[in-house]
């Protein structure tokens, strides 16, 4: 048996014993994970240091470097994450629906961990403790696979986490890390049907679509997110600019942020010129159609490509529409499923935009910015769905459980 | 373009319409459609006939060719089933949850079709109208990929239920037929996740692994089922044999029958014989370790392979075991996370039994052939999950569909 498989098998068979541990015990357990962490955190810093260092040294740009980075705060915020964890309520053990059939049989459906969950993430130190924290409480084993370039980091908040499960009468291995930087190994974990039982890939497009063409386990999709705002032509203008700045310039680089502005003709003229005013205080850069660069010179023109964009940046790119079936359809063809929003007056195209955009959250009259777990008021989230089975939209613990029927039957037979 | 895009295009622009239609009007389309099957059946039953020559010309075996036919009982059967659907309660459109947020935002979840359906099958082509009609009346728009051995008989079908849909007011491409018999068009529509929002595979082990493994759509797996009934050591001896012989005789070929006896070895002397009389008088082969041969001679030697098959014939594999402990284990390992039967009088072994079995639908003393959407009073089904995400054991039209949120805001944006 060789390495991963290794991994596999553990946590699989952890994962029953995991799936029936009470809540306190869960809790204690995260608690002391959290301590670890905090009184060890010279230690978290020393090993993301060497990371760091081999990182700066292959040439990683700043962006990159910023998220491989732990510091005092981050450990902080990592430890406050599985504090806030063990003091959410525990999904498991919930019934959902409990009947008597007509022969006696009573059949009823109780909610159940998903058994092991697989994390595939980049390099941000602090996915690996706010993923085990979210996966565990919901009673599943977990098996992380972090970016390379995160390795020490992520062996040491790992060895931390461990031993907090083993101090607490645990399998140390209910969360398990692939020390490995060969992508042979990512490539075989995803086809690990047999030991884990969702993978849920955490990162950019390009992560995302490698495992989910290269996964035969199931995939949880999360995450890209090319937003859109449309501009109604009944739209209050006012209200317009200010929610399409916030949800443009409030964060850079999330999934929620707005990429695009959809405008109706009949407001082109008055709405861009006060858009890009707006927009200027934090230097976007806007790419449109003809129409929209006839309304406000100083947007250039858009490629084909910019409608499709996730830009993660300061650049916005505007696409003017005669009414709002193109509209929708736009939206559409080059939305990812993640979050839309119109803004109106009118009553009718308020429901239609909500009934046929297609994506997990569609909004009326608010920035996109609110898709979030603990903006919808769910708690910690460990993504955000973009697909349609399963969950869809922000995921907490309950997303992170699957069910089970559970029948007490007397002897019935079928007929 | 080609025919597999134009086919996903249509589908896909398809679905935003269907997802909105009204109850009644996809009520009606369906009893048309009923009618329409009933008064063709010369037609469909002339498409069937041509489907079995040219299969009977290739040898296909008898078992096959009673799956492939079509004769008036199973055609108003078909219809049948579609009207029963029309009865049902309409899924889309339920708000599972709607509440304010301190800012103003009313968020609320709402119950919305996943979409496009694929629909990969075998040759049998009352799966045709039947998927159609489940996946329809939860607004969807469906494509089907049928087995290459019923195509004329699948196309007789669909192109009676499209003109249902015309004649419903309907685009007639709702439902659509994937009409090739070459293999690389089944392998690129299992990768069409721009048009395919799900892929649900219904038939046989190797069907079911191909579309797992070939596939980056998300799967909702179905179907294989390797059931065991363990016979604890405290078990009524009269029960479990009743069960057992139900589980295992009372339908051969389905997925929710027993495929394997597990048996406290304190009661293999009493229990294995009582077994054996009952199941002989269906000549139930029986395949045993060595201590099974010992208490009932007619078993004859198992190998390992048999722990793992699914017959769907008159065998069955029998495992002694020291203790529920072992019996556990060695269900969690062979099992397909189908159906598990404990029969016993013990609270705290019934108890283990439910919490640490890892399967759809567990059972106390019953038997394992209720597992099945009209059994379980949830009305027509289109499978049997035996995976963890999304759905898990039958799954009707509530599993086929997904959520979206709904978001009415009147300014908010985000601090």
């Amino acid at each position: 048996m060789d390495y991963l498989e290794q991994i596999g098998m553990q946590a699989k068979e952890n994962s029953i014993l995991l799936g029936k541990l009470d809540t306190e015990t869960k809790n204690s357990a995260l608690r002391r994970a959290a301590e670890y962490l905090e009184e060890n955190s010279g230690l978290l810093l020393e090993a993301n240091r060497r990371d760091r260092e081999t990182a700066q040294q292959k040439g990683m740009s700043q962006g990159l470097l910023d998220r491989l980075e732990l510091n005092g705060d981050r450990i902080r915020a990592m430890a406050e994450g599985l504090r806030e964890v063990a003091g959410a309520d525990d999904p498991v053990g919930e019934v959902l629906m409990m009947k008597k059939r007509p022969n006696g049989l009573l059949i009823g459906r109780k909610r159940v961990p998903l058994g092991v969950v697989g994390i595939i993430y980049e390099a941000r130190p602090n996915v690996t403790a706010d993923a085990f924290g979210l996966c565990f409480k919901a009673g599943n084993a977990v098996i992380l696979k972090g970016g390379s370039d995160a390795l020490h980091s992520n062996e040491a908040i790992v060895a931390l986490l461990q031993k907090a499960l083993g101090d607490s009468g645990l399998p140390k291995t209910g969360v398990q890390l692939i020390a490995s930087t060969d992508r042979q190994v990512t490539a075989r974990f995803m086809k690990m049907n047999g030991y884990v039982d969702v993978l849920i890939p955490r990162g950019g497009a390009g992560l995302i679509r490698s495992v989910v063409e290269g996964s035969t386990v199931p995939v949880i999709e999360t995450g890209t997110g090319n937003c859109h705002i449309y501009v109604d032509a009944s739209a209050d203008l006012e209200m317009a600019a200010e929610i399409l700045f916030n949800a443009k310039t409030q964060r850079i680089g999330v999934c929620n942020a707005c990429e695009s502005l959809v405008v109706h003709e009949d407001v082109a003229a008055a709405f861009l010129p006060m858009a890009a005013a707006r927009l200027a205080e934090k230097n976007v850069e806007m790419r449109g159609d003809e129409k929209a660069i006839a309304a406000e010179p100083s947007i250039v023109p858009a490629t084909p490509e910019d409608w499709g964009a996730e830009y993660l940046d300061y650049i916005l790119s505007v696409k003017t529409v005669r009414n709002i079936d193109e509209a929708i359809v736009h939206i559409n063809r080059y939305n990812t499923g993640h979050s839309e929003a119109i803004i109106t007056r009118d009553y009718a195209n308020a429901q239609r935009f909500l009934d046929e955009i297609d994506a997990a959250a569609v909004y009326v009259n608010a920035s996109t910015r609110f898709t979030d777990g603990g903006e919808f008021g769910f708690g910690a989230e460990i993504g955000i769905s973009t697909q349609k089975l399963h969950a869809r939209g922000p995921m907490g613990l309950k997303e992170l459980t699957s069910t089970k029927y559970v029948i007490y039957g007397n002897g019935q037979v079928r007929r």
